[in-house]
């Protein structure tokens, strides 16, 4: 079959693997359908996730068909069209049990990391019946690959953890696709105004397009004194890191109100300052959380009674075959206006 | 009447000032029996609070008998025996009614800095029907002073922030009073493990006897390696940070399970590192608070009710008189092994 | 002053009143510009609410203009324009202080019951800091008269004490002015599935305007089995009950999925059966509650920011000097297709 | 092998029977060292649960030895010791993610009922990752016996449910097993005050030892007017039913506070009288919970750390020859005031 493969810092390409077999009687083999590339990738290819080794099938999104169970899988059959979480859960661990699938102590995110992943034309789901998800009939394939990781994502490590409220005040800092996944999710609990902030034109145009009452543009002014001049001075309830650098972190600081919360989302390479000498006595809350996917079913339904319609997200749309020029246009976003790249075999 | 006054970094005296006298419907005077010291007066006497100003009162701790009220308040009535808050709260604002009294837009915390302090013969408290508590017949007046400030700070900012449930794992960094406190009142959710961390022997010992189950002496041992071989490599539940200086809150960090979560409650004077290189994709949480002391009903009912004993912090017994003293023995508790000191007029 | 008079069971009276007077330090005068009629005014009238004796001004709802204010009112100036929230609260005792305002122990629901109410060109508010709430430049008082009772009450009656979610399935049994302010406030949450249930069919095709996914027509069908087809044989995860009969309490018995919430808001006359003989180990919770308007500040935010209109509950509008007509057309809904009428001074 | 059978109504026997087999691959074979009997036991030997057909092998607690494993398990292997879950869970189904593992679409309460239970030499255990526990070495296995269901029971349908409090008061109805265990448990949290309720004076005293603050006779006074007067007329803020007649709920219906929780733990046969015409108003829940078991990690935690001791609930020990003899005593509670009694392999 056809993979993308990581051959070390700055290298991949398209190679031809034999198709992945069942190895543990909790594994299923999946035909993916459609897939993508995720900000995570790009990181990998840079050699910044050392967990990845060389020769690794990169992608962790998609969509498929099963195409083989092990004998202790009774939730999936040959023939069922699913939905690939980007989180493996085994279900039965302390983590899986308090709904931290995340911290799995025999899953978490190995998918095109630890394992071989989703940009190819199969991949092996261990822990299949807690990891894969069923896709109802007449539902839109594209939409649901944003379910595989970045809307669960925003919704999870943004929105949820960042308690946005009916009437709440929410900035998003980084208007990325994650950063809209965010956005989009944050507008279930009806906040009075959603800000985004940006240093992209484009983005921000499209984040007025997906529902931000605010944009702020990072290139042209500071960002913390534009939210607090939208805020009247007071700040946001909500902050949602979406970057994943100290900058964006410290603007973070700097608008949040007292009482409110500070939901990181970004993944950070270096440690960022904390201003404990102000912020002590500001009852805050911080919160940091690798996607757990445990809210993909509730998801899902609010796909599928289209409350929220994450095809939206998607720019650009490539065969397998030219994955690599899918690559490319991910990868220089500023220039092509690229959000998410949808990939079908 | 006699008023410890602060006179600006290093100075203070006892001295002799007016009575004060009602100025607003909502104020009450109450004249103080029981009194103590915390340590945010050394940090005012050092100059580190810039809010209070030379000559004023210091004191945000005690009990004592009504003695005069406004027009305007209904809950009180000279004669009545007063727990005073350490935070003054109006009820109105939109802080108060979220409960968050410690931001109230015309109160906070405001005795012995912004307005005169109860360590004096006659103390004016401003909202009087929302910052002052009825104290019941054959209540152990000593102990309630323990409620004014450090029992609420310890609950509200270590416990209850820190989410302390039955059978989980804590660690206290830090066994001063407010360590203690937090110690005492995370009791009321039965941890299967409460660890001190403390470089004074002493304290740790105090500590023992109040129920932790474990002690590590931060001046012997790395206290992070400690907890973690306590643990058994898992790290804890919640993590109470009570001292306030940068190492304190790394230990925090560097101890933190999964899914746990750091409570600050020391006061911080300098920005501190925080690590979301590591802690990104760890689910942890993060909480900064200043007492809005909205449990103080409840604690009152777990004292009365002989759940706690909160008299057991008091170490050492002065009268006013001798308040000098007083600040003498606190302000060198490694050697006096001061832990709360009652002043009683 | 005019003012609309509850004279015994069955006689009301538009009589000629002297303008009330600041009775307590707390007090407010306001200038009723708009107020409006409730089905529990409707209940008074037939004598069901033995708190309100004849003679009473009737009304618990309205806006209207600051007149005088007594000396310990702080928030509120003589002409300062008003939202009057239907519960007065002290913000001082027990269950103020815990958000519990419906049963202040000395306000609670008392306008137009214990002490005279809204439906008059002026009216006493007492503990007025705290049971008025500020409206903004260029507001729609029309739509703001909705906040005085309906909208929390559907709100928090209905909506939070049912804990409606993203992607969750409510069913609302009774779409009277309260089903339908459930309605409108539900989906702040996103839920996937709102079915309205009523016999009115008039009254369900608002529904369906105002955003029900699904109407059953009680007087055509068993609600309840047409409930549970619409769910798949699971049942909603949140039934409101706005009717306050036995039978529709029944129903919500028998639709309520497993783990699932009953929320009742209807005014109950009479006791119901509970089927613990097979609810005991449903996982269900059932909720009651007297709307406590807590959620006052957070739902004009949600006005403000254009989230809800409310004014589309009102259908018709009149003149005080008219208010017995008013009362006429809201009397016989099933034929005026009354739901709020406005009463405009 | 030898095992506790059911022959229908009013009949049971002590036969030998084939040791059960690994059926499918999640299953494990336990060898039970030590079980007891639960009031269900009881109600099936009524004839009351029809679920539980004739020829039956009853039990649903207990704690042994690992004796099989199927393919599919991956947590257990032979020779492990375990405490065996009264409900079985499947770990995979929306209830098991949902932590409503009684509600598990392949299990739920089904040992001893739908398939043989644990009153016995071996048990098959389906779904065996996710509904076996291990035991740490030097653990007191008969303490262990009573987290298989008693003290799950009592902890997750009373206590959580019933969100119990520091400050807090309880009042429990019924001081059978069940209610002793809700009594136990309800001091993870530290209310001030718990009464018990029974009309069993002995048990009123195991009660008082197992600290209860106050206890009740409800055979000798007015259960409801005993409470009121204790609670200074106030009433409960958490009200736990635990014995499954009406009586006993209308008694948690007049005692509950406004604002407060009824918990429903016993098993009731017939429906009830819910005084909606007087609860409305009062702002408060109700609850009902098959036990989940999801409680029983941290459980095994408290026990371990020493914070309670669940043997103290065991009054009698037989040997599994003589558990026609256990019956006996367990089924004459009143006469020989058994609680739990061990039955030994």
């Amino acid at each position: 079959m056809k993979a993308l493969v990581y051959n070390g810092p700055g290298r991949k390409s398209l190679e031809e693997r034999p198709v992945p077999q069942i190895q543990s009687p909790g594994d299923a083999v999946v035909r993916i359908t459609k897939t993508t590339i995720c900000g995570t990738d790009l990181h990998i290819l840079k050699g910044d996730v050392p967990t990845c080794a060389p020769g690794r099938i990169l992608g962790h999104e998609g969509v498929g068909v099963v195409h083989a169970v092990g004998a202790g899988v009774t939730s999936f059959h040959e023939g069922d069209r699913v939905l690939v979480s980007c989180i493996s859960a085994c279900g039965k661990c302390e983590y899986c049990r308090r709904g931290m699938y995340s911290h799995c102590t025999t899953g978490g995110w190995i998918l095109g990391n630890e394992i071989d992943g989703t940009q190819a034309e199969f991949v092996r789901i261990p822990h299949a019946d807690t990891s894969l998800y069923h896709i109802s009939d007449g539902a839109d394939e594209a939409a649901l690959v944003m379910l595989s990781d970045i809307l669960p994502t925003g919704f999870e490590c943004g929105v949820l953890n960042g308690k946005v409220e009916p009437g709440s005040s929410v900035a998003i800092v980084g208007a990325g696709p994650i950063g809209l996944a965010a956005l989009l999710t944050a507008q279930f609990y009806a906040p009075a105004q959603i800000i985004m902030v940006d240093m992209d034109q484009n983005r921000l145009e499209v984040a007025k397009r997906f529902g931000a009452t605010h944009t702020v543009d990072a290139a042209a002014t500071d960002p913390a004194v534009a939210v607090m001049a939208i805020t009247g001075g007071r700040g946001v309830d909500t902050a949602i890191e979406a970057v994943g650098v100290p900058a964006s972190f410290v603007t973070c600081e700097n608008i949040i109100a007292a009482g409110g919360t500070i939901a990181n989302v970004g993944v950070h390479g270096v440690k960022v300052d904390l201003h404990l000498e102000t912020l002590w006595s500001r009852n805050i809350t911080i919160t940091t959380r690798l996607v757990d996917t445990v809210t993909t079913p509730m998801l899902l339904k609010t796909v599928q009674s289209g409350r929220i319609d994450p095809a939206t997200l998607i720019t650009h749309r490539f065969t397998l075959d030219r994955i690599l020029d899918a690559y490319e246009t991910f990868g220089h976003a500023a220039e092509t206006h690229a959000l998410k790249v949808l990939i079908e075999t």
